[in-house]
């Protein structure tokens, strides 16, 4: 069984020899050799240009081995694809404008082709497959409906999502139009991604869980049911992540996701008991504890491993990405506990 | 039954009139008067002049009548009596230091006598209670401490909280020290509250939501319990907010507390049926809500009424702190719903 097939069986809830592994923003500043590539070039530089995004997408596989590769891009490539102008901020994040905030603006924003207007991502999707051949699987991703309006709406990030959610009070069809249109190019943008070769797509709703299940029920649950669907007709599974989702587990396995990915804070056997009898899960451990020493490192990664030996479809992840300042020799030892074999060479350079 | 009369009942899961009602935060930046008391002056100048936060203490009782008026300060007092130096800067936040990141800056922290230190606190409340009477009960506040710790050792507000978080698994012994620290003198100084005059005491734990529940019961539950203990031998009940908190109803009520404070994202039917039958609950509104038009409020108000009419023991509020640019037409609003009865005049001005 090699890290495709291991994958790919987890994401059917199939027996696997061990659980595969991967780890969101796997290809990120937290590697030296990420930084050295990136530098000196702006972030929606390094997304364009396919043979970078490969590079880095493969930099995480060749030191550590992980199952799977996460394609370098960022979710908020749709936006700027649908007109809008979207920087990166050192030290700030994103920065979309000008920010929708009426029906007009809802109107005014494109519908974009994805293999015209996002055929740099199809590109580094084929490089690193070229790379990889089908020893290993390759993720494709976008945003979820909400999480991606609620940076068009805000312009930024929020922590509090006023504007996002006054629309959605105030002038609930015009937020209903909003995700429905991020919904409609998110379609064909995750189709550009399985044809380009991703084996997985992974819906990241980052936001969702400031939604109570009530309100995602009503507003967001048939925008990424049917985003959920469109993935899997593809003939891929679907991975749906949402921070902070311990009240959604229930909604989020309605959606008909092959796989749930959790963060830290939801209770492993709590989510086993929930929905584990109808998706594959995927996570949690806190992306902090990678800040403790590696002894700490190791006892925790094997705890939370042990916590989901009796769900029939687990994937190890962090509960959310891991984050820039992260220190290497954490990272290393993480993987050798969850990969469970001699790390390549490189892993501890 | 007047509006203490009727908070006091509702802490004790007795029979109300209506449910009391207060909102986090409504002695703040929303309201033109308080505006207009703060100009010129920095926020801690504000908490250290008992005149003038007795002054938008008053504030919002005197514009809407809400049940219970919340004293004017800060969770980072105790910080900043404890030795450290704190500073609220415009537009960024709390600004602490310096950051407290090993066991020799635990044991430099200094145990403050709160009356000495912090006597401006009881002086507020007193000049409150002057000027209410017995009509409406007066709630005084500390920072969980957890939350107050995590300030004290990222030394600013954090989205991850990577340094407290290392503390906590790389060097637990420190991490457990500086809790107890930060408990010790909390006792003290909600002692010198509820002898100064407040009815009620509430814990706030903003950021305890970032740990798992078998985290919080493990590394922050002895202390919190301890607290919640404390603060009910001085006579008055305690509530216990944690923003966040889907995941934690149990252990929060295991704590002791007579009330739980939770946030919007909770679902009331599901906090009823899991504690609703040992604690009261406080809660739970959007403050994002309150961006919506004046009916929408309405309706979303009385909706998360209906949804605590089984509840024994509840006090509406909202599910986090209003926010500085709500509008006023909305929150009057809200209190038109909530306290069922015409507002003074001054509400709409």
């Amino acid at each position: 069984m090699n890290s495709r097939q291991r994958f790919l069986a987890a994401c059917r809830r199939e027996e696997t020899d061990r659980p595969p592994a991967w780890m969101m923003r796997q290809a990120g500043r937290y590697l030296p050799e990420y930084r050295e590539v990136r530098s000196g070039s702006t972030f929606l530089g390094m997304v364009h240009d396919s043979d970078r995004a490969a590079e880095v997408t493969m930099q995480p596989i060749r030191r550590y081995g992980q199952d799977a590769a996460v394609i370098f891009c960022d979710i908020l490539v749709p936006p700027a694809a649908m007109g809008m102008d979207v920087e990166f901020i050192e030290g700030q994040g994103p920065v979309l404008g000008p920010p929708i905030r009426n029906r007009e603006a809802v109107d005014r924003l494109q519908d974009f082709d994805a293999n015209d207007a996002t055929g740099f991502l199809g590109d580094s999707i084929r490089k690193v497959r070229a790379e990889l051949g089908d020893e290993r699987a390759i993720i494709g991703f976008c945003g979820a409906p909400f999480t991606v309006a609620s940076y068009m709406v805000e312009g930024q990030s929020s922590r509090n999502f006023e504007n996002t959610k006054q629309m959605m009070l105030g002038d609930p069809e015009t937020f209903d139009r909003l995700l429905t249109r991020v919904t409609d190019n998110s379609v064909g943008y995750l189709k550009m991604q399985a044809d380009a070769g991703a084996d997985v797509l992974q819906i990241f709703d980052s936001w969702g869980g400031a939604l109570s299940a009530e309100v995602y029920r009503e507003r967001l649950f048939p925008h990424v049911q049917r985003l959920v669907a469109e993935a899997k007709g593809f003939g891929v599974p679907a991975i749906l992540y949402v921070n902070g989702c311990s009240h959604l587990l229930e909604v989020m396995a309605d959606t008909g996701a092959d796989v749930l990915g959790i963060d830290w804070r939801v209770n492993p056997a709590e989510a086993i008991a929930r929905v584990g009898d109808r998706v594959a899960l995927q996570g949690n451990l806190d992306p902090c504890t990678l800040f403790a020493p590696p002894d700490v490192v190791r006892r925790e990664a094997a705890k939370n491993l042990d916590a989901f030996t009796d769900q029939r479809g687990y994937i190890f992840n962090l509960g959310s990405g891991i984050l820039p300042k992260t220190p290497l020799e954490s990272v290393a030892a993480l993987w050798e506990t969850v990969l469970g074999s001699p790390l390549p060479e490189a892993a501890t350079a």
